[in-house]
């Protein structure tokens, strides 16, 4: 069944007239985060109508993400398959940013100032100096500066620190004012259009939980939703992040390896006579730690970059009031003060700064660090109609974010770039045979 | 004017008809804090009618009060003067408690174990013996233990502290439940009375602002509301911290030379495989900077004691959105900071905790750190009628408000007793001969 275009509408095709809400469109989205408010635009952005479900949206990985932009600096060893998709999305991105500008999308923080890069000590130099010899391999730029040069550029900077590397091509954005503006955008607000067409306006979100995919005969046909209602969709796009191993109706066969990366994250506020901070998004290495300073046009700045495997003990015993999904936000004291302690390294003004807010997410990791991003192989039809995989980005959703939506609606028109096939969903998964009907839970 | 007893009931004695709302009470309280709640609920008691009038009751200094009951380790150099008087609180603190629970109140975390006061260095070894001998030459009882003996009781102290001395005197209170609690009794719920009566259950609460206070003749005679309406009373205490110096209608030649004194403070919460981390509150000395650790029944703990006598600057910068009582209120990232590293020295398992809460307000200090407590004298009736002081309790306001209520109602009753002249709050004011009317704001 291929549901019809137009916007979602009620309308019960087919199925018991008591039965509770049925929305249509061409694609569902599963998941409010910025990959899948991106994937969403470009859908909408091809012609097709697009539901985007999500009873929180906004509110998981993307609430913390400090949004660099960093291709050379997220280089990471052992990480290189994940390069060639990371420089396509950081090529892709300042279309993206025009186009949703044009759009009228207010301001979402793109920001195409440069990032340094910053060690403490001799050991963080010869780390970052080790580093840079991979990423020039890899045809990237990377600047030393002296230390009186980088100071030269950010006053604020300690003068204790061991080395600093200028990364032009490293930029940011606001990922909380990014999925705003997509949400406005994708509310039909037109550039120049006061007027808002009722419906249209906030027809694209379902403010629901997807519990399930539903199946008609081998093809995906749309998504179960938590309150009852279900969603009929030509295509359904899986971007729930962490939340993608849960649902309902995935082939059994289909492992999405999927483990929660928790980080802690910093916002502060720059008192008027410490503005600007920096200009440049500033990354360090202290004593072999990661920490990073982004600085925001608001005055504010975000610190990060810790990464722990579990959430901590503990978090769990708040009472059943805490979702389930939010058990592993409980932030850590011990990854705060490490954020702070190394920032003062870098920066020692930081200790001057208003503290506004602590926060920890768990980002969705995946055994090599890439997404689970296309559709689903089957040995009969080549994949499973109607069904993409769109999740695993770890550290990168908010950089990737553009790629995954052109490969998405690439994916949707009927192409397939074989240069993204080393990402594919099921490369963890041992394919049997005649394995292609769900028994997970069947619609 | 004497306003009769009875409950606040509106109406109009001798204004205009057309005049705004006029409560009218035996006592009105300005300032909904530990102590303007602790004052209240005495005169209530005293079988006397009292209105409260706070717009935001329980959100100043109380809302970030630890809520420690020290008059042991808060003995400082340069301020035995206030010795007496929290000795005095600290003997009534029992009572006050048992008469809160018999009067029907729930929990309050009132807790009766002792107090560890801890070195980290033998500087601050040194520091902590020489105030024992101050502590000792006042009476005060305080015992040495060996850092074994010490581990032998709290487990989870550093074994790299340099003393230890157990306070059996120190207690502490959950100054939010307090609150809490002082609220729910005087809206009039009684133990075993399972409904309320409706006018009386809320009748003591103004949520408004105070902005000047009434006269009549030479007489205090209520108070004005920012709202518009009035509060009529026999009686006019003072409560209101840091804001009674803005407060109008005060008399010219009146000094309360009140400053803000900011502190930062954290609430962690303790994971289940670490509980309790500290059955004692952990006073302590890191490299001479005060640290405390308190921890609650609830499995929660408090670590606190910045101090910081000026605002962060550009805190005001935020916009008129915030108010300007809440100017003060940006926790400094420095602050933060420096309470995580100083706690974990003393526990380093402070790492492992979740950070709940980080919250910064400022208390209302004097120059001599002491209380602007009683009546304000007048040259021809011994003091004005109808107005009581009853601030500047800076860091002792939740350990002195039951001496602070006792003394409030001993002056209700005609009683003054001469141990508190020395907290007169005509102490920094140069009284002229005939100033008696008020000419900052008249009614």
């Amino acid at each position: 069944m291929v549901p019809p275009s137009g916007g979602p509408a009620a309308s019960p095709p087919g199925l018991d007239e008591s039965s509770p809400p049925i929305l249509r469109a061409d694609v569902a989205v599963i998941g409010g985060g910025v990959i899948g408010h991106c994937i969403a635009w470009e859908a909408r952005r091809s012609g097709r109508s697009v539901v985007l479900i999500d009873d929180e949206p906004g509110s998981g990985a993307s609430w913390a993400a400090a949004g660099m932009l960093a291709p050379v600096s997220e280089l990471h060893y052992q990480e290189e398959g994940l390069l060639e998709l990371m420089l396509e999305s950081s090529f892709l991105w300042p279309a993206f940013a025009a186009n949703l500008g044009r759009a009228g999308a207010g301001d979402f923080g793109y920001l195409t100032t440069p990032t340094l890069a910053v060690g403490a000590d001799a050991a963080d130099r010869r780390a970052l100096m080790d580093l840079r010899a991979v990423q020039e391999a890899n045809g990237l730029q990377v600047e030393p500066l002296t230390v009186r040069e980088a100071r030269g550029r950010e006053p604020l900077l300690s003068p204790a620190i061991s080395c600093a590397l200028a990364i032009l091509a490293d930029h940011q954005v606001d990922p909380r004012r990014l999925i705003a503006s997509l949400r406005e955008v994708l509310a039909g607000h037109e550039p120049g259009a006061g007027t808002a067409v009722d419906g249209a306006r906030n027809g694209f979100a379902v403010d629901d939980r997807a519990t399930a995919l539903l199946w008609e005969g081998k093809r995906v046909s749309g998504v179960k939703l938590a309150g009852g209602g279900t969603v009929l969709a030509g295509e359904t796009i899986v971007a729930n992040g962490l939340q993608a191993a849960a649902l309902g109706g995935l082939p059994d066969w289909l492992q999405l390896p999927l483990r929660p990366v928790y980080g802690d994250i910093l916002r502060l506020r720059v008192p008027q006579h410490l503005r600007p901070l920096v200009t440049s998004t500033v990354r360090g290495l202290v004593h072999g730690v990661p920490v990073y300073i982004v600085p925001r046009q608001d005055g504010t700045v975000v610190i990060g970059a810790t990464q722990r495997e579990d959430a901590l003990p503990g978090a769990e015993d708040t009472g059943a009031a805490r979702r389930a999904v939010t058990a592993g936000r409980a932030v850590s004291a011990g990854g705060v003060y490490q954020l702070l302690r190394d920032g003062q390294v870098l920066l020692p003004a930081v200790a001057e700064l208003e503290l506004l807010e602590c926060t920890t997410r768990a980002r969705p990791a995946t055994p090599d660090n890439a997404p689970l991003l296309g559709r689903v192989p089957a040995p009969s039809s080549g994949h499973i109609p109607g069904l993409i995989i769109a999740t695993g980005f770890y550290r990168h959703g908010v950089l990737l974010a553009p790629a995954a939506a052109a490969i998405c609606r690439d994916l949707l028109d009927g192409r397939n770039d074989p240069r993204w096939q080393v990402h594919s969903p099921d490369r963890f998964s041992s394919q049997p045979q005649a394995a292609l009907q769900p028994t997970k839970e069947k619609a």
